[in-house]
């Protein structure tokens, strides 16, 4: 393989290249153009994703959840080391707009990850911070394809779990996992609504010594509580298991699930389906997202939308009628 | 109380006194001005909405779902008569954007709630047909400020719990209620994802007969389901119990959690804070759905979009890009 030279910038090509043959150095750094606001880096960033856009999508892209606390490092530490094992090539990547690393992003802290960022077969980033999560969606999907498009066939995609960014990284990947903790109630205060009924699996985690009785538990509520939800549009049925992260007990049981799944989808056609779907609601969200800001990003409209929030609130004026007196004014400034 | 003659168009000030004087015949008409598409009817609508605006409010707002088939006219029938004997005046709405009666809309067959719509103290309204979700939600929510205004205190909005049209009825009212059968599983898959967790209260409903022990079964798995859900905002523990609409057990139930849920909401302050937080979402829903359809509305960016979605699918320009090609033009012809 050609060595790569650090230097200041490297051509288009030189990226394209560098991330197509599997460079580590050159796929970082294609990264971090990605992730660049500068204008003459958005333009190289489009040229690179262009030209490698082809060579994308050839992996299975797995959402991982939990709240700060279920041991979401631990447990990606110990599948991605599973997953090389079996020759697979491992990216991790993570969605964090909210960006205070504090706040559970394991991603921001590598440490934690020492044997697996020292794998030459995995690869992980730290998310981009101080974003709007469109802005960072937008990043860690493209990062995802530059991953792919770099020979990565297992892609791990993690949020925080008690944001908004679940339902991004459910919209960009192929299964979603959701990590929890035995002793139901309490802790599940800090996982937002909705996600339950994303996941296409749920782990107990931490099923290791005196806790093992109480995941089992755990485990039979959960699966009894997933069977009375509607049913996946991939035809799946959410399974629930246990394991333990630290004494490596039950990871080999996910992979084997993810793997049972994208038989069923690969057959069923859902995966080609969802994805090409996942492709479309992609440029959807960003086209509404730049409406928006076009709409709500001007001055005199943000003066004016918190004048009528008042009214609106002390019924002076109906909701209805307050969008009809503000779109009028927007339509005349067009 | 004064008697109005039917004649073919009211001034604004007369559909205004009327409503507020509690006339039937009067609210039916206002409500057909405010389902009306004609320009002058909407002109009309607008005047009449922000006069009575300040006598709206004064009710409890009750979103009722369920599949076809889960009895949700005979338990609404069953309910407003309760309601209408404890000295409740009861205004049962729609929301049924598919507007296809057969498909289970109770309002469409009026004579299926027969011995309430001959109530004096309840009134009746079958939705608007033919419409999109945002302007049904928009009627539906004006004709409810209506009843409102003119003296009924609760307010029943059904929905049809297979569509897109129970997050709209979760956002203009205060309680929201699930019917469901025993037997969870199969009829469950009728069930679109999240109406579970936006349920303040399921109710198992035919529980009679035979049915009462699988019913009991139900609501056991069900409030245990409901238990491992994130609490909802309100500070609310959803609950789950058991009715026969036929036999007339459990509707009293009903109404005693509704009192429960709302002096919990009056005392810690949720109610009046989700009553002003869903009037502005729904100007911010007014506003946006204003936005996209002079966005979308536009033949030369349909055109454009089914031509874009093509390559994105074959991944021949990435979503982002995509999405900034088509911005470009829209705002180059703005």
């Amino acid at each position: 393989m050609k060595v790569y030279k650090r230097k200041n910038r490297l051509s288009a090509q030189e990226y394209i290249d560098g991330v197509l043959q599997g460079s580590r150095v050159i796929l970082s750094r294609a990264i971090t153009i990605v992730e660049s606001n500068l204008e003459s880096d958005k333009i190289l960033a489009k040229e690179i994703i262009q030209a490698i856009l082809p060579h994308s999508g050839n992996s299975i892209r797995i959402g991982i959840t939990g709240v700060p606390g279920v041991g979401k490092s631990t447990f990606i530490e110990a599948f991605g080391k599973y997953l090389t094992t079996l020759n697979h090539k491992v990216a991790i990547l993570s969605i964090d707009p909210s960006s205070q690393r504090s706040k559970g992003s394991i991603l921001g802290d590598k440490t934690r990850m020492e044997e697996l960022s020292n794998n030459e077969n995995a690869y992980i980033r730290p998310s981009s911070t101080g974003e709007t999560l469109g802005g960072v969606a937008n990043k860690t999907g493209e990062s995802m394809l530059l991953c792919e498009a770099s020979g990565y066939d297992v892609i791990l995609v993690e949020t925080v779990g008690v944001g908004q960014s679940e339902t991004a990284v459910h919209g960009m990947t192929d299964f979603f996992l959701l990590l929890m903790l035995s002793g139901a109630g309490d802790e599940l205060q800090g996982i937002k609504k909705g996600i339950m009924e994303m996941a296409d699996m749920v782990v107990i985690n931490k099923a290791d010594g005196d806790n093992i009785k109480n995941s089992e538990m755990a485990r039979l509520q959960y699966q009894n509580a997933l069977h009375i939800f509607p049913q996946p549009d991939s035809g799946w049925t959410p399974v629930v298991t246990k394991a333990s992260s630290t004494k490596n007990t039950g990871i080999d049981a996910v992979w084997e699930q993810v793997l049972k799944y994208k038989e069923l989808v690969d057959q069923n056609g859902y995966f080609t389906k969802n994805r090409n779907h996942q492709k479309i609601k992609w440029m959807y969200n960003n086209i509404n997202e730049e409406l928006k800001h076009l709409f709500y990003g001007s001055p005199e409209i943000k003066n004016k939308l918190s004048s009528l929030e008042h009214d609106v609130v002390s019924s002076q004026v109906s909701p209805v009628k307050a969008a009809q007196y503000i779109m009028e004014d927007f339509k005349k400034s067009m």
